[in-house]
């Protein structure tokens, strides 16, 4: 008989030795089913693809055939490693040094889906896996254009009729420890690019020409000031950033017919889309007292969501504190994460290892911390089911 | 013998019919030379040259040997006529509508020259020529990278012994009507290409990045204002125009590292370029309070000029009265010409026809126009000279 994947340092090496960059599967989801098929889990592979974008690879496997019904969400994808001379170790090694173990991928998150494998596998060698379903709903299209990976699972997966009662997602939700937070809710997401419009002329005849710059600055103060918030009762205020001005004109002695300014929006439950929409426009308008712009907004837009108190924040926020002692933080800080699909199809939390190395060279995990998480998952989900009977 | 080019509308026709689209000669050189050959004109025709720029045909003719200098300047290059589509009649055809002559070049400046040659033509069949030198200093890269025009020109012209006494730019100077306004002098023109540097980051976390764009309007606002002058005796107000900003940054969730701020000035003798870029980086200080950036000026840096009330000035000034009734502005309005690389050597000035159809399309002239600037050139010629002896 196959050894059960119950060490997550040993899930995590044989995961992080697949150079899954997105979008390869790079024989990650081949490592992850043979962890998994042992366990009883039923696994199924479907491909997604879309016009301009690549194919690729999922993953979504269940085990049990009734009850209460868990899902865990994740990827197996990973970003760019960037420059290998930056990495103390390759960063597709795996390599273990002062405890750390090293590679793309190790906290965000091939750490999080070999601790949640660990843990089941953990319940079911002490004979303590609940009755009940659980699945595996793992991306390889997370780090990318996200079209082809989580959105089209769940379609797939109410297609196939499985029906989640809850979702946990294993991100790197912790900022410096684990137990330092849980995430119940995404800020939404808006995008917007907006174009100033003057008139084209010679620098040395500006009476003769209309310069979109010199309504720039009025724009950009009305953007930013005052702040759109102060803030809500589960979320931090809402954040706008102009991540660029463009205006694409090489010649020193033009003054340019227009300007664009693109800027993003982070926002909390205090907006809509449509009311934050209105806004920006209020704004623009009143900046620019009737000269010309155009605006567009961009896809997709993220919308604001927050989890409910509930069975699955409580299961998990216990089970944080009875493995760390530490009541974590339930939190909607951040950036967007897949989190958004999912709130579409059951409650859904986020909660994983130490974020802080990700994204980064030199992306590390603490073996401690892999032995911690498994604990925590593991009590996670005896609680979590337990709750449901 | 030759008929002498004395009708300034069929010198212009000649010359029209070349399509001397900037940097070609398009056969502009040949027709000039073949009309001043006959008035005792000795022409050269240096052809300059620079790594990375056009080959360019220039032409320097001299009439007389001795005596009072006079050179007259301009260029038969011609900005590209745009779509044809939008011309009434082909651009290079010199077509006469309604008592006015279309082509690309009809006032900048062919005309001017067709005005030149044939006011000294009629000056030489009158019997009335002064003694005395007139050149003619002819480039074909006024409208183009200005290097191997004007600039190398009057370098040869000196190496080959020549001086001039004064200079006379055939520039269309006149904004609405012929005799509305003589040009004395430009303004200075200074670009510089500024860059506000800040921390890259993920937009969902500002407080770990530097966005450079909430110190943009700020150093738009301290650029734009206050004035930099309120103009002096001979020259307009000092003006910044911001021609470009730029981020490059296609990311909606990215905050960029730097925005790159262009802008040109156009400065008056109120300044010299070194106290305007201290004056620039002292505003740029003040308003990022110590933030990072950095600052390129460009080349070419355009000094400010003006040429002094004198015998010039005093003959262009009556001949413009003499044969239109108005008195001239003696202005220093506009952009730059080659009169800025002209100053250096000799005193000069600028009058010619109505700019008001330059580098559009259907440029053209009326040919009463052309009469009264031969009129007023052939006085001029003939009051200069007079004023030397």
């Amino acid at each position: 008989m196959t050894a059960l994947p119950t060490d997550p340092a040993a899930n995590l090496l044989r995961l992080l030795r697949c150079p899954s960059v997105t979008p390869a599967e790079g024989g990650a989801l081949d490592e992850l089913c043979a962890m998994v098929e042992p366990l009883g889990f039923a696994v199924r592979r479907p491909v997604f693809c879309e016009p301009g974008t690549p194919d690729v690879e999922n993953l979504l496997a269940r085990r049990g055939t009734g009850g209460a019904h868990l899902c865990f969400a994740g990827h197996t994808d990973v970003v760019p490693p960037g420059a290998e001379a930056d990495w103390r170790h390759p960063p597709f090694s795996g390599a273990v040094e002062g405890g750390e173990m090293f590679g793309r991928g190790a906290v965000d998150m091939k750490g999080g889906i070999a601790c949640f494998v660990a843990a089941v596998a953990r319940l079911e060698v002490a004979g303590r896996l609940p009755e009940g379903r659980i699945s595996l709903l793992i991306t390889g299209d997370e780090e990318g254009p996200a079209v082809n990976g989580t959105v089209k699972l769940l379609d797939f997966a109410e297609a196939a009729g499985e029906r989640f009662d809850a979702c946990l997602v294993g991100e790197p939700t912790n900022p410096a420890a684990l137990g330092d937070m849980i995430k119940i809710g995404r800020r939404g997401s808006l995008s917007g690019r907006l174009a100033l419009i003057g008139r084209q002329g010679h620098v040395a005849y500006p009476h003769l020409a209309d310069n979109p710059m010199r309504r720039l600055a009025g724009v950009l103060d009305a953007l930013h000031h005052p702040p759109l918030d102060g803030g809500s009762e589960a979320f931090q205020p809402s954040n706008l950033e102009v991540t660029a001005v463009d205006t694409g004109n090489p010649a020193t002695n033009v003054v340019p017919a227009r300007v664009a300014v693109a800027f993003n929006v982070r926002f909390n439950d205090r907006w809509t889309p449509e009311a934050l929409r209105a806004e920006l426009v209020r704004r623009i308008e009143a900046a620019l007292g009737g000269a010309p712009y155009e605006i567009a907004w961009r896809a997709p837009v993220s919308d604001v969501f927050v989890t409910a108190a509930g069975p699955l924040t409580e299961a998990l926020s216990q089970a944080v504190e009875a493995v760390t002692g530490r009541r974590p933080d339930l939190s909607t800080s951040g950036g967007t994460s897949d989190a958004r699909f999912i709130k579409n199809h059951c409650p859904v939390v986020e909660f994983g290892l130490v974020g802080a190395t990700m994204h980064m060279a030199n992306e590390r995990v603490a073996l401690s911390d892999l032995e911690t998480l498994t604990a925590i998952y593991e009590t996670f989900v005896a609680r979590w089911f337990a709750a449901q009977s």
